[in-house]
């Protein structure tokens, strides 16, 4: 969809910070994070929610979230992840095209929730790159 | 494994109210529930976490979790639909055998985080009734 956000990122209209990608799925930095690490994964077909991503793309994202939840708990010290999805506003969706998020959680610091500040950039860059070692 | 809650309630060792069950997967109310109808999905054979679950039931547990997750918004008459599942103590884990939370959203109604009190049985036997039939 030309006006989603997630689409025009998927089609790298808008920059991102991605740490993983292929034909179905991709992921990338969330830049209002919760923890250091925080990251989203987006089927590149647009579907607003969990209802109307398709069954193969789901199996797929999930099998990938597994790869990535455990790059991201090993390159960053982790103590354990949260897997989060939001469907519908009521239920705390802000962008309407699915996305996972996978938010690594340290032991004796609590999660921001969108506190509002946008993460520095550089250190969304190297976070990356470090998950993007761990996934090689 | 025989110390484990959720695989003494697979085997039906433990009683629990189910909604919905195949040879992968089943899923049941959660006795502390965050909102009105808020269930988990939860593999038979024994994984702590996302980490250890084989791909092939995770694959099949998010397809299941797209119908139940549809089924309760309809039944319930939900706004929206939360999808949670943590890893490790620290991401807030408390039974070490990987579920997914499947939580109906109200508008105006906030999430009870474990309030700490047990839901009422006949409640969540009727809740599970309903969202059994929107299943069929």
């Amino acid at each position: 969809m030309t006006n989603c956000l997630f689409c025009q990122i998927a089609n790298n209209d808008i920059p991102s910070i991605k740490v993983y990608e292929d034909d179905i799925v991709f992921a990338m930095m969330d830049i209002f994070p919760e923890s250091k690490g925080h990251l989203l994964i987006i089927p590149k077909t647009h579907g607003e929610n969990l209802f109307e991503v398709d069954d193969k793309a789901l199996a797929h994202l999930i099998g990938v979230s597994k790869k990535i939840a455990k790059a991201s708990k090993t390159a960053l010290n982790a103590d354990g992840i949260k897997i989060v999805q939001f469907n519908g506003k009521a239920a705390g969706q802000t962008v309407f095209h699915y996305h996972m998020h996978v938010v690594p959680a340290y032991e004796g610091v609590n999660f921001k929730r969108h506190a509002g500040q946008q993460a520095d950039t550089e250190e969304l860059q190297q976070l990356a790159e470090k998950i993007k070692s761990a996934l090689n």
